[in-house]
């Protein structure tokens, strides 16, 4: 019996994103047993897309060789909170897809889908930076800048299952206009494409004071985030400027979540803190200044612990 | 039995302002039977205010002619979640008080306190404009601007107790400073000192264009919230021009609120709303505009229905 107990169970994650599909099994301390990768054929439609999930799962049963808890799946886009029915998932293409009641027939096993920035989050909370604490929130800054929040032990989801967009927070009235209609969005600033965008409309403004940009990128459409942390590593002038930019942006939206949320942890992660981590303590720095005392006197900043391989452990977590 | 059941419970809520004391006799359904108003005596201390509460509680214990379940206080200030201490309520001018051990001792009723800002939440949650929703965002206009969410039936704290600080919300990242040491926070550019404050600046540097606020105010640091309202329904054009750039921030704020937290309704009072209702609509309309379709399409924008007394009801519902 105690043997019993003591054995670790297993579960599938799955990792769905527009470019590519990480499948893994995860034991339930968090630790991939072993991961498979794919490109997301989305080309090939939700079937196709079906196919590759199922043939990666076939595969990873016969490695557990024994009882799988579940499958879940963190999909980029609108899930219902039940169901795990996707209403709009724009970079897999899909619309109103039953994924999880599609799937459960195919393989037989119990199917949580979730969305991929909570997945991520579950993962953060259940076994990464944010193990242990009950209040929680997780900024993670890529080419997007999404958000999840564990208030209380509990993961907010709000009525429609859309909430932790922190994305979309207004933190420049009438800064840059956002893909969402808005304008001065936090990631019209400081996500990966924001950046991008306004590196390059000031390149094409000031293109002699972009040289150095423009020579790392080779032309100026080809002026991304990582040009700019690169040319800043290096002391570009401009690159400094763009860069002050991007850290008041994101110290703000930093301090808006934690007056709000009141936070023991604020998780920080993706791309762009991956490639430039010192973001972290220049949040953190912000914050002191920023975010009011009682909320930033004992909060904790760090780096998400998990880096690419959160959306696959937390999406494994939905089914232990 | 039955009659027993049916029998309403009463308490008594405690609406604690730094200039005024609210103490009322609430029945469970949310009337207010009897109502008692002070001048708090903050000059006095907390012993004055104490007896203040003491002697409204003894009055109204004889109006009710029965059991009474309990107090609840909302003092406008940082509370600890369990034990109800006050850590600090610069208005009232206290620091680490132990309001509900006090008066328990002294009234031997369970007394329970709260924030000012969820005590009135609370208030519009269970008894007004919010009655029967579970995902639920509440924001203040006045003087300053707070905040308090109720997320899946859960009135979010925060691990210090100050979740919900929406009034210190970045929208304007090289906006005005604001008192908490950050600058473009919301109750700095929308909160009755922040316009006030503006407004002021802005006639000191243009008195000719400022005419009629200077008029109306009859003086220039007489010029408040309440005098651009005022000018602002004459058209004037200067009140016109201010009264933009408040509507901007506060559908700002709503939109950030309404995309991070998802909820069914969001609950707009305070003194501002009250002295001018047509905000209402035309923060509904911004966030047609600015808020991510899933999370304002079925969204409910409404005024707080409870005014006033949204305080003491809502601090009497403490005790239900």
């Amino acid at each position: 019996m105690t043997t019993h107990l003591l054995e670790k169970k297993l579960a599938i994650g799955v990792d769905l994103g527009g470019t590519k599909l990480a499948v893994g099994l995860v034991d339930s301390e968090g630790a991939i047993k072993k991961q498979l990768f794919y490109l997301t054929d989305v080309k090939g439609g939700v079937h196709s897309i079906e196919e590759q999930i199922k043939l990666a799962v076939e595969e990873l049963k016969m490695v557990a060789n024994g009882a799988i808890a579940g499958i879940g799946i963190g999909v980029p886009g609108q899930i219902e909170k039940m169901t795990g029915f996707v209403h709009f998932a724009p970079n897999l293409q899909w619309r109103n897809i039953h994924i999880k009641a599609n799937l459960e027939k195919q393989l037989n096993l119990p199917v949580y889908v979730t969305n991929d920035v909570r997945a991520s989050a579950m993962g953060e909370w259940i076994f990464g930076a944010g193990k242990g604490y009950s209040d929680i929130v997780c900024m993670f800054i890529g080419t997007g800048i999404g958000g999840a929040v564990i208030s209380d032990g509990v993961l907010l989801t709000g009525c429609k299952n859309s909430a932790g967009e922190i994305g979309h927070m207004i933190i420049d009235l009438y800064g840059p206009s956002c893909t969402c209609g808005s304008r001065g969005c936090l990631e019209a600033k400081a996500g990966g494409w924001g950046i991008a965008r306004n590196a390059q409309s000031l390149a094409l403004l000031n293109p002699e004071k972009a040289t150095r940009l423009i020579q790392i990128a080779e032309t100026i459409e080809n002026i991304s985030a990582k040009t700019v942390v690169e040319a800043f590593k290096e002391q570009d002038p401009m690159a400094k400027t763009i860069m002050e930019d991007i850290c008041e942006s994101l110290i703000a939206g930093a301090t808006n979540v934690v007056n709000i949320f009141n936070p023991q942890i604020l998780i920080l992660g993706g791309g762009f803190v991956d490639g430039f981590p010192e973001i972290v303590k220049i949040i953190e720095e912000g914050l002191k200044k920023k975010a009011l005392k009682i909320a930033s006197k004992n909060l904790i900043v760090q780096k998400a612990a998990l880096s690419k391989n959160a959306g696959v452990i937390g999406a494994a977590t939905l089914s232990f």
